[in-house]
């Protein structure tokens, strides 16, 4: 093969859209077939080397050694090829390769499960290995990808610290959702390796709260768990969250930063992933562009919880039909109620804030009025609530009593003592990142936006 | 208090060094206090922010109203100050904030475990929720965020996906290291919510390979977990690392990347930590900032296992004593052997390749010879090895027939398959992030290196 220098298919897209590719430029590619077309003299391969979602397309014909080789590629086959670039600005590419030898690195074998022809989402589901080479989840995986890194550039530019908090705990938050615990082999499985029980954590919050009194503004970004037996298109067991945690903020000051957060991503992905936004909002759902560009220009809404309870009976009354029709002050939101308020009342994102303390966890910041907290969940339409966040008691005496009252001040007396010493207003929120890529691509099952996604009764590999 | 802008502590000293900071401009600070000193008629607060590693010192007399409040300030305590800033060059300070009031956010009451005096990381070790609030901790967090966002830097500049590998997982891939397994509460424990049994994954390299037959490059960058009871400085049942993976790419093109990530993240760390890395090479290892130096001015040697074990043997012959001194081809080398080859006789950093395929794992490439794998071991003065990589067999059948006789085949299934279905040469490795820290800053003890280490018998919190 001739020693032709290697390039990426991305940065010929790169120098094509900056006008410094060069028309008669030798180049190596490597990468797979997404198609060969061979029409007898001459053929088509649509080559794909992964680094950018669109194909290379490379023309060969019966004059190059190899033609045999070249005619004979299927969907899914490693290959190499040299060959010269050509500059077509007339066709359907800007640009195309014109093959001089093409080898075949690693063959797909006949029983290869993903042929040139549309493959559903549930069949795709059953094959996370290889449905990255697919369209939809090579666009979907970057974006997730290209979505983490908005997220570590939005606060490290900020000046927040990255805290790794731990996966094994002994304590589970906010005591919401089941725990997974963590076991060995031996005799007393449970209890051996630490010498006393262990699970996986459900939220980093805890544990990053005392960062933030040391460095004012911190994050963590990492796996969490939850052992909830829920099979809805929106619950898995192992999920990522972003957890911020800012000293010296009330919340005001933390609904400010959600909302530059989530406008920074939505900018970043337009602008970092433009073929995989635009195949998202033709092939996936329609609408997502305007969506998304409707969120970058809306200034969020804040509503308190009792205005909502208020708009959603005056609904009720005005005909409006919900599965829970039954709106009381104190009841905890269900998604339509929510939907509803985001979508039809305000037609933009909205924080619902001063929730009733009852339906909130312990650790949120008791208001004036002594019925309400400090929290606010943000509803985006489409979607529904996609953060939660609050400002945390920082009172220790309210804090104390409410944990007794709960039963959870036993080994959290670290976190309590976070209260005498030093302590000051602080806030924070937790975004699903899963979640959230689902808003942000259109693919809304969380059984797609995971790479490997684990279920309720579900695991594979 | 007055209207005063807030300024965090970082920027100031960012306009500092960038001369823009004007003499006589009133801000509004938020911090701790580090230590307060009181002579009479006038104190100094050496006041931290959380921003910086570098304090900022407040000058109050007793001519302020709030003057009772600052004289009282103990270390630890939450404050509130507004005041001038005062260029001072001739002084320690480069600059001071003149108090024009102060006022106490969050009291430190008489039990707080931290004085203003020296205490050991052994001691800290036991509080690992106040430890970020020591200069050494303080240092070494920011540090680790910083490093975390080098790594992700390094591989978004070259276009690398990166890829959440799973935590809960039915492989333990290599079968080097004994796993957590994963429980609920119900009847059948251990299988009831996946149906069958699952653990914690050691490495999630399997299950990035296939993203790098779609991506070309990609890595991985999370938490893993052995349930080895070891209790040693660099073992810790809970870890984060970093596992690329790239596709078109030989045991060459691997050791180059490890190359460039390593010097890469030191770079950074001087360029973006200048302080902390100051503070760790005069207070934690003196000789830490030329050590790092000279690896990033060295070109990494490369030894093949064979030559590092003839060196072996002459060493043993010419007289150095090894705990270990049976030196022989086929044995796995002890750490004393490592740091012997890159300390002693390399002196700077070297790949040990082309190791015994007995002692490595079944997914490493063949070597022609019959007898050894395409691995390599990246080892480091000061610390031994840091970085595990190979060459992956790509030949199915070899796989195959391995996989067969190690038993593993059962559920693997599908990484095998990726050797059939348009496979190609791929390479990647593995680097712990958390020793990774300890090698850049010193700090050797894992430990102290994790926010909040997970070790054989022992976890806080």
């Amino acid at each position: 093969m001739q020693d032709y220098p290697l390039v990426l298919v991305r940065n010929l897209y790169k120098e094509h859209s900056d006008a410094s590719l060069k028309d008669g430029t030798k180049v190596l590619v490597e990468g797979w077939v997404r198609s060969n077309r061979d029409s007898g003299h001459i053929g088509f391969v649509s080559l794909n080397d992964g680094t950018c979602f669109k194909c290379l397309q490379l023309v060969y014909d019966e004059t190059i050694a190899s033609y045999e080789v070249a005619r004979h590629l299927s969907t899914g086959e490693a290959i190499r090829a040299t060959g010269v670039l050509k500059l077509t600005p007339e066709a359907a590419q800007p640009f195309e390769l014109r093959i001089e030898e093409i080898e075949s690195i690693g063959k797909v074998e006949g029983d290869y499960p993903l042929q040139k022809k549309f493959h559903s989402l549930e069949f795709l589901r059953e094959l996370p290995y290889l449905r990255p080479r697919t369209n939809t989840f090579s666009a979907l995986y970057r974006l997730r990808s290209e979505l983490a890194y908005a997220i570590h550039s939005f606060f490290h530019e900020r000046g927040f610290v990255y805290v790794h908090t731990p996966e094994i705990t002994t304590n589970d938050a906010e005591g919401a959702g089941q725990t997974f615990k963590v076991a060995t082999s031996g005799k007393d499985a449970f209890k051996e390796f630490y010498g006393r029980e262990v699970t996986l954590t459900v939220s980093g919050q805890l544990h990053v709260e005392p960062f933030a009194l040391a460095y004012r503004n911190v994050y963590t970004f990492g796996p969490t768990f939850r052992a909830e037996k829920s099979n809805t298109p929106r619950h898995a067991s192992e999920f990522w969250m972003i957890e911020p945690e800012m000293a010296f903020c009330d919340l005001k000051g933390d609904m400010k930063i959600i909302e530059s957060l989530i406008k920074y991503c939505i900018a970043y992905v337009f602008e970092h992933c433009p073929e995989e936004m635009e195949f998202f909002s033709t092939r996936i759902d329609k609408g997502l562009k305007e969506k998304l560009e409707k969120v970058l220009q809306s200034e969020f809404k804040v509503l308190t919880y009792t205005q909502a309870i208020d708009l959603l009976k005056e609904a009720v009354k005005s005909g409006v039909k919900f599965d829970e029709p039954h709106i009381e002050w104190g009841m905890d939101l269900a998604s339509e109620h929510e939907r509803y308020i985001t979508e039809k009342v305000v037609g933009g994102p909205t924080f619902l804030i001063d929730y009733p303390k009852e339906i909130k966890a312990f650790y949120m910041k008791e208001n004036p009025d002594g019925k309400t907290v400090a929290a606010c969940d943000l509803l985006v339409p489409g979607e529904g609530e996609i953060v939660g966040g609050s400002q945390r008691e920082d009172d220790y005496e309210v804090l104390a009593k409410k944990m007794e009252a709960q039963g959870n001040k036993e080994g959290l007396e670290w976190y309590l003592n976070l209260r005498k010493w030093g302590g000051c207003p602080h806030s924070g929120f937790g975004l699903g990142f899963d979640r959230f890529l689902g808003y942000i691509s259109g693919v809304t099952n969380i059984r797609d936006t995971e790479p490997y996604p684990r279920t309720y009764g579900s695991i594979k590999y």
